[in-house]
């Protein structure tokens, strides 16, 4: 007894492992792309499922596919939905022919998961067809397009979520530290006093923005092409029929998706994936500076900048007793260094586009859709593991800001540039305080120097000692 | 009689030309940055005095400034703004010190100038100092960033209405070209028959979500920071004048600016650069997906696809006599790798941002300000030059359809995927037509293809030939 | 009965699966960085166990590890290397901490697999502790870069050999294609006559130099730093140890691995990762214009080019009889795009260094591990399923040298480039051929057209029918 | 009367200025292409004037050109090649058709010179056309190529020697900081003590294979296409022509210019620019990774590391007196990602050729010559002002390693890993140092101590205090 079943295509007949879903198409792409070993995203095959549902169903209403075997659509559809039969998806992501394989591998697998619902066996595609019945008024160039669309969608409710959080941490943190007074620095050189609550409410308002980026990002996300078939004309697609199919897709996937107004355009075009890829490296742009900030803070604890402590997450290192380093700051750095240059593959993929459709979103979406899990996944720990637990080092902050010069600038309206100048140089030189050489020169009284000198006060607009000037 | 004068800063002495308004700090700058030769932006030269003449007007207002001198300030600003002294401006646009020498340039071009008007003469700071007066209250903190800003909206706003005009002539061109029916090509291969109008539909709605994209990336970009001075604390600036300066730029410049919500966020984040580079890039990626369709359509003018004409607007080649090529569509795309990787440089300049500042902000401008100014230059010629001229060779397009097999799409829901398959087969290997073959096999009447077959009732979504199948 | 064992490290205790070979600090590590889901590369494991092992038998030579432990390390880093216990390494590919994890989980896992082989029970770290004796003498910073090298090093000897085979396969067809005459064509225009044979000698020339510029990439990643341990300083490396442990990988990798100079230099730096990143970024670009090339001469069947045929490989549309669309070259070309945007990934990690280490390699050799394997699976499928199959269309290539215009450049050296044009011209215009308007204007006799106009002539330099301007 | 003249082409006439040297094509492409506004780089002015030159003299030799206007062209181009008539090259550098504007203004402004030497009037183009003499057995697709390697070798030459110096500086720095031990980081935090001649001997080496890479990259360059006219084929151009150009051009130039051995490979590939390209981002990331330590360690002057002093070269605010900012380092900085953005550029560019040319290269040859220029005129400022003038703030960096926990990896051998982490943890929590917790639990003595904690001792390879574990 062989454990092999014969399939044929257009080009010649192939042996098919007899318990396999999947068939002849799906074979040959493994063949032919044995590239990055990384099946489909598992987002992607869910959102396969559902396409071929919503379609078998609007085919029924429609009339042009028996309910018997729509059924059967239907229920294998709902099957991979609910988890089942994901390890049928075997074709690479990486792959020629802008989907095809991976529209055809779920093709099979429904078709013959749906013709054991017929009874049949697996293999005689007569009572079920992955293209005729299974395929039923669609192409790979509406099917595809319009899977990337509900996987991503559903990624990015997670990144929009774990955002959300960030940002509410940050803020929580702009509280926490309101009243932390420290040295801002600018090109790492000693400038004037600020509050630690103002730099974590700098990252809080940043992290804002990228929550508003992205969501605005997936509004042409959402415009799907059901219905445009091959090139977008809609050729063999009833107008019934698309109506009604994007109206099952909102409901099975409680997405609110919309029929595109022009199907040619929705079907060659990339540019709702280029819009939401570019958010996010934006936004992965954000979180490494924020990640490059807390570490040049956190640096030391003894020879360096010491003034935030992150929370300890492993042991440092494997020779170093006792060292502790930042590494749910680096494992963020290093998610937006992916995130960017995965942003890089998708501009050059949607450029590739030509005339009807663009053949490389099979390297978009798989690039795409890992941004979406790594920016969601390295958000979660960063926060839970880094950004809740942050402390600020008070007395360190404090004592830096004693004993730097930058505090000069506020009596420049008391004395001037020049002579501000000149006493900033002296004590650089001379290592002594500015407080010191204002007294000394007799420029500026210890009471005026009281007032002025208050780093709390620099921390807000107006001049530090605006009534020595002006009087009340 | 010597043609130098002599200045001092907090480094020591120099000479500069006694002819020249710039002062010390311009000097030097010009010595330690001599990189690309270019010199600022017109625009963000302007910007500058816009920047100086608000603040100059609102420190009056405040009191702090002296009205003679701010007047001086103002009238000098005004005639930066009017297009004079900006060959004063020589500091190169790639510089360290995140702006502070151009910031410099202006404070000493104004404050000689100013010292003019005040009846002086040029270096004799006294009357009126590049920092105590025209830098008062400001720090290149917030001048800068501020001036990057309202140079980029400037900008802007022709890019925006070269993208609606570009919008215009592709719709315009939908319309005229909606009766030319034409094979639809995907993977470069013969799909189905589509009509060119709606290609150029599909041109006209993505650059009109380009126009979208572009401007909603403005809306960050219009929060000006002035104020923040050194860090964001607003250390040594009148609340009032804070508001006040704001106010008046909005006057000066013509632009719905806002003032930033919190200070410290608007001074060291640059998020709002990366989005506005972020909507160029996407555009850019569009434009020239475009263009290599438009040039693949126009290949010829023998032995390519030939179904576009393109206007001639130059001599091709200094060898080949007659030789005509799509110039205006190879330097739009140039111009969109430029803008691509101008891009790069943006977000690798945005995320080296650290703590309180971005020093990396000239190099982050000067490719932000040039990827919009040769968008905006590559559109307006492209459209004149290229698309308004673009013709439709109907017949070159009517024949390559008639010849193809693609159109066996159609006899799809009529006989069955495999049949189709096996007809499609046949008539790539011969060289005979669907219709032949299928009338020979008799599987469809000559009456039948001819209702099925008709091109034009391809383009819209149905089956062809519905009525065939389920009667009216 | 407990199925879990209790391990401590700094910061305190925690449960590991009893079954486990790793320990506590992988454990933490997974907790830690849930990102892609992706475990370290095959060859990274590998090459890990191939440093433990080295390690271990230097440190036993120099004396400092007693022999029955270095012997249990020693066997179990041979089984890894063997191709066991792989499944036990399940920390994340992108991970923070610049390897300490991936290099803690090699530690742990040996360190319990060498204490069974001692007698003991996993856990027991008295008898085998993974830091004091599995990482004795080194730190995950010399440890994991000279992981990366040896993973390196084997993955590129399989892209060169796949370089140099299609290198080959090109060759074979710029033979079998030798007099295949055809239009050359620049600009997507008609230009001049050409061979196909030199065109593909044009793909196999560029891929030959791309075969060189790999191998030169590998000569800077040849140097390891074993014996650097945590700075690249050496401390707590014996001297005589730092010659062994080198010397040792080379017999048990197979590679010539050289010791780097100054391990400062070698541990801090990651240029040697970006040169090899660049040169198959280079290699992508080449590969990527080959195939747009390919598919473009492939273009129809009867709609496009249509000058080169592809072989078969799956059928092409889920909906589109018959079609069969280039997906080898598709596939290609989006691997290129993937090392492309990879090599942004790798530069942005390299930049991100920090005096005296890169912590951001775990990324980097994500992405240079993933660049060269799935180029060298994609270069096989390409060479076999595509390449060597290539046909020419070799009557459709001479028909369209037939009908072009662009010949008339031979024409230039008789009559001028003025004379030249006006024929060009008229020729376009009415679509008659370059020899009837010569004829006709008399210009040229047609004997002197034949010698002129005959297009093999045209292929290699010199001046089309010189006989008849200058004479024998 | 007027003051223009008409010339014609294959498009009709046109009014050209009679002062001009440029000719109709010329003005045709400045209409076109008002892109950037910035003309051809000087360097690729000469390199099209030599070029001229070369084939002028060839095609006299081989008797195709009369000797009477192939010197009238010599001379002409030698004006050029003298720094002359360089504001008659008005082509933007970003232009559509592959070059040929800006060969065409080469050869209308060398036959308007030439004519005019000839005793004729601007225009005059039968005494000596732009097209039959100037351009004579050329192409623009061998002209531009070889234009492009001229100049991108000549500008490399300053760079490599500007590396070189560089390289120079930090060895003699390296020297000089030899004996400066200071505390070596890892991930920001506290590692072992190292030495900062060690540090920068790892910059002079990463510069140094920088040097060699550079050199390397420029091999492929070398061979240039002289002799390939349109494609490739050499159509119209005598193969003694051939032989001879090339040599001419080695002459002129001084290049070791090398004949391409295939000149249809030569004409269509670009490998050999992305490749400098690619060797100059390299060396941009290293160089940006160097100058982001020197700005760490030079951070201060109080509240940072302060480890390093870097010379002042300006003032560093406008607004806070006597600070001094790391100018020279952050524009090496902000060079670098043009650097690394224009590589983006030059791949993007590279992709794009198409069958037998590249039509991208004016924007490739725009950004790979303004990177050569900007990386030279960097290096020789950053040299100058900022590497040659550092000094270490030996104190500084004495005092930090004092007071620091990482020594405590030395002790490792002596006690174990896990005592070493103890005793580590507890000097992070309590701020007591290493030694006293050592001596107070007893596990070694202040003698064993003085020898095994001396940082000296820790930057060179070796077990710290190894006699005390083994004896002599």
């Amino acid at each position: 007894m062989t454990d092999v079943r014969i399939e044929k295509d257009l080009l010649g007949a192939k042996e098919v492992p007899k318990a396999a879903y999947y068939g002849i198409q799906t074979l040959r792409a493994v063949e032919n792309f044995p590239i990055t070993g990384i099946p489909p995203h598992v987002e992607m095959i869910r959102a396969l499922a559902a396409v071929k549902k919503a379609a078998a169903i609007a085919n029924m209403e429609v009339g042009v596919l028996k309910r018997e075997i729509g059924e059967a659509i239907t229920q294998a559809s709902d099957e991979i939905l609910a988890g089942h039969l994901h390890d049928q998806f075997i074709v690479d992501s990486i792959q020629g022919g802008a989907g095809t394989s991976m529209n055809m591998n779920a093709n099979e697998v429904i078709a013959n998961r749906a013709i054991e619902f017929l009874g049949g066996e697996r293999g005689h595609y007569m009572q079920c067809s992955p293209n005729t019945h299974v395929n039923m008024a669609q192409s790979t160039n509406d099917v595809f397009p319009t899977a990337i669309r509900i996987a991503s969608l559903n990624l990015a409710k997670g990144v929009i979520e774990q955002l959300e959080l960030l940002h509410q941490a940050f803020s929580l943190k702009a509280v926490e530290f309101d009243q932390v007074i420290k040295m801002g620095r600018t090109h790492l050189q000693d400038a004037v006093p600020i509050r630690m609550g103002q730099e974590f409410e700098a990252y809080a308002r940043v992290i804002g923005r990228d929550v508003q980026r992205v969501k605005r990002s997936l509004d042409n996300l959402r415009e799907i092409n059901m219905g445009a078939t091959a090139v977008g004309t809609g050729l063999n697609a009833d107008p019934r029929y698309i109506v009604k199919v994007t109206e099952h897709l909102r409901v099975i996937t409680g997405l609110d998706l919309q029929r595109a107004e022009h199907l040619v355009d929705a079907t060659q075009n990339t540019d709702a994936y280029t819009e939401v890829s570019g958010a996010l490296k934006i936004c992965a742009v954000n979180l490494s500076k924020i990640c490059n900030d807390l570490r040049l803070m956190a640096s030391g604890p003894r020879t360096g900048l010491g003034e935030l402590e992150l929370p300890p997450r492993q042991p440092g290192s494997s020779i170093m007793p006792g060292k502790v380093n930042p590494v749910m700051a680096e494992v963020v750095n290093q998610v937006a260094f992916q995130i960017i240059g995965n942003d890089h593959t998708i501009s050059l993929a949607s450029e590739a586009g030509q005339l009807e459709l663009n053949v490389m979103e099979p390297v978009l979406v798989f690039n795409l859709l890992q941004s979406l899990s790594i920016l969601q996944n390295a958000l979660q720990v960063f926060r839970k593991f880094l950004v809740e637990g942050l402390k600020a080092n008070v007395e360190r902050c404090q004592e830096l800001v004693e004993k730097s010069v930058g505090i000069v600038t506020a009596i420049n309206p008391h004395v001037g540039y020049e002579t501000a100048t000149s006493i900033a140089k002296e004590a650089i030189q001379t290592g002594r305080s500015v407080r010191d050489i204002c007294t000394e020169r007799g420029v500026l009284t210890p009471e005026e120097l009281d007032v002025i000198l208050n780093p709390f006060e620099m921390t807000s607009p107006g001049i530090s000692g605006a009534k020595l000037l002006f009087g009340e």
